[in-house]
């Protein structure tokens, strides 16, 4: 088992219709990316495991979806418009741009080479802003959100009024947030255009630590469900010098991606620093009826944010793998689970002719309401096979001569590249059996 | 059957936590909302439920996700920065602005009552930019998309090139798109951040007005099966002087919405106007190579173009129903499609003691993994079905003594509100058979 290199995940996503560079025939947007049609099917299964994992699995957390574009007031309150700040140094020689943090101010520029160039840093705000309305001034800005917690907990009283829930509950958002990122890199890693995965338990002020170690413990064995190697996995703890300004505790958990570890997800406990601000800013009473005790409240807040596209990421680096089979030759097999697989069955009959066709097409019908499928009928079948290991299809079915006589196909196992004989009415139960029970060799 | 008014509809959508206005704390962000527990899986399941309509169900159409942000470049090739443009007159004496198609100009203003006041007309552009990088200067502005289509036309040969399909194909997406609309109006109807559902199906020139029939009719049957009111949906053909610069035919599938006829949808024919455009200004070949005939060109464009938020609006108004019962009582009942319905299925134990509720949560442990499912124990059971019904729940399950003994429960149905016993261990097969059979009683 190798590790995959960027490079190489850059080329089969390429290749295979997972990512594309955005604009690309206009020569590309610095740090943006669009995503193929295998691409959006892996994100789609993404998002749909953690909403199904967060919203339907979960007692107590419901969904919400908030605009992109909120009322400006609220990133004052969250610290947003003050605080949200790379500090910048440009070169006086070459006007090259840097993050003061990144460049040491007392070396030469790492463009031009020239020394003692280096502009005094400033803060740079790392909100997009645009108008809205005809007019441009400082009434009409909006800023394209930076993060999707705000959303949660802007309708924190919306939610709390209309959805008959008690303390503690959870509100889950899916969707985009905006950051302009001096430096993008790592290819879908950071980029200024990204979606997260926020969710925002709301708990009784004392009971957030209990509550941190619930949330610790179910995002990471959430992962190790998933299959991702658990020897790429591992939390790392903020020390007090790098907690967030609203924050009491923050974890993430951390992959190791081709470019090293990095942050995957964060677990902070936010105690009520959000909710507060917003009930000084709004002048709205943020606080919660304990129907119990009659104790009013402001809820503190236990976060779970994960980045969608950087678990795509993830997900294709830890399903890559390159194999040397008995034969001699050696193939890429993208070993994702079923669950997230963009194709769940290859669908082949043997040959173009003898009403092979017509029976991988009835197949193909029958199984297309339930799974993505992909009917091919051209080339050798070993090679279909190997398209179908490039984008993960965990199951290939071949109709072939036997097909006629007892009503069986070949079902293939991507990971084993095992066969066995299948009835046709058995298909959807053996591949239902086969994704509920999948677990990954390692 | 009543015809619901937009004040019920607003009214239910906050009360239900369907929609909330954006940032309601601080008084709301004009033309902008955010949606519920209720509002977030009703749009995602009308989301899924046409992505897998497009992409599953359909032969050769795949599906793409390109960024928000794109090179500027696109967006002088589809001449937005040129034409995507409103005309505004300002009155000058009390500074409003306005849609210059939208007054009449001889008159007095609207606002203010003055005659004489308006300033000429002057483009607007309906564009939301902003800028990407640390430098605030011509070169470095984007906009945010207005349309998802754009995103398709770039990204045809990376398709075309990693997919192996063959004209007729189609390219599927969904996504956000912005417009700096001056009047936002009709609650959801039209907004400044909204979503698309569009699909660009690429075929041989000649062949566009065969596909442009095919796809007005695969349009409007694909409401009907959804159980959309026949007599409220209808045709509208885009005259010679309202077609669009890049249009050769156009039809719009609309909708009585409570405001009256408005545009859900529009299919149009695109001739070759977008892939010429961007070969002319990328300088890149995007003509298809047929396979077989040896030619080359630039395939012609059929679209079908919905818009998610408005078909979210559309599914409320055309759900909506008021009812007197027997009793004298009166009941507001939303009679979605059950695929579409925010929960499948609610479950109550009749009683909160005697063991039921241990029963009703060990069936809601089953039916969550299919299933958006909603455990309710307090109050009345009658008052419980109300609120099933506001949120459009098409099946409660109810846990009685007589389960005890004979392992059945109470399955009630939200349109007819009748009753059946069915077996527990039957449960989820009877409701699957429900939902496939659904025909709504008009």
């Amino acid at each position: 088992m190798s590790n995959v290199t960027m490079e190489q995940l850059v080329s089969l996503c390429k290749r295979r219709g997972f990512i594309y560079q955005s604009s690309e025939i206009y020569g590309g947007l610095s740090g943006a990316w669009d995503y193929g049609p295998m691409g959006v099917e892996l994100k789609n299964n993404i998002r749909d495991y953690w909403w199904h994992h967060m919203t339907r699995l979960q007692d107590n957390i419901l969904g919400l979806d908030a605009a992109i574009m909120m009322h400006p007031k609220v990133w004052e309150a969250s610290g947003h418009v003050e605080s949200f700040t790379d500090p910048l140094v440009d070169c006086r020689s070459c006007q090259s741009r840097f993050r003061a943090d990144q460049v040491d101010l007392e070396s030469p520029c790492p463009v031009c080479g020239k020394q003692g160039t280096f502009t005094e840093p400033r803060d740079f705000n790392l909100m997009f802003s645009t108008h809205l309305g005809s007019v441009k001034d400082a009434s009409s800005i909006v800023y394209l959100r930076p993060e999707t917690a705000q959303g949660i907990f802007v309708n924190f009283k919306n939610v709390m009024q209309t959805s008959r829930v008690k303390i503690p509950f959870g509100i889950a958002q899916i969707g985009k947030a905006f950051r302009n990122e001096v430096t993008t890199k790592s290819f879908i890693f950071r980029t200024c255009e990204f979606e997260q995965l926020e969710m925002q338990f709301f708990v009784k002020p004392g009971d957030e630590d209990t509550w941190f170690e619930y949330w610790k413990e179910n995002r990471i064995g959430y992962y190790r469900k998933l299959g991702i190697r658990p020897d790429k996995l591992r939390f790392e703890e903020h020390g007090p010098d790098e907690l967030a300004h609203y924050a009491k505790a923050a974890f993430d958990i951390e992959y190791e991606f081709p470019m090293g570890w990095q942050e995957l997800e964060g677990i902070h406990s936010r105690t009520d620093f959000d909710l507060g601000r917003h009930q000084e800013y709004s002048g709205k009473d943020l606080q919660y009826l304990d129907p119990e005790t009659n104790e009013r409240y402001i809820p503190y807040v236990v976060e779970t944010s994960a980045g969608l596209t950087r678990t795509v990421l993830m997900v294709l680096a830890d399903a890559y793998e390159e194999e040397e089979l008995e034969n001699g030759e050696s193939r890429t097999v993208m070993k994702f689970h079923p669950s997230l697989a963009p194709v769940k069955a290859g669908i082949f009959p043997l040959v173009k002719k003898d009403g092979l066709p017509d029976i991988a097409h009835s197949i193909e019908e029958k199984l297309k309401e339930r799974y993505a499928v992909f009917y091919d009928q051209s080339g050798a079948i070993g090679r279909r096979y190997r398209r179908m290991d490039e984008i993960g299809t965990p199951f290939a079915v071949t109709v072939d001569y036997q097909t006629k006589e007892d009503d069986t196909v070949t079902l293939r196992y991507r990971d084993s590249m095992e066969q066995k004989r299948v009835k046709i009415s058995e298909l959807e139960a053996v591949i239902d059996g086969e994704i509920r029970a999948y677990a990954r060799d390692k």
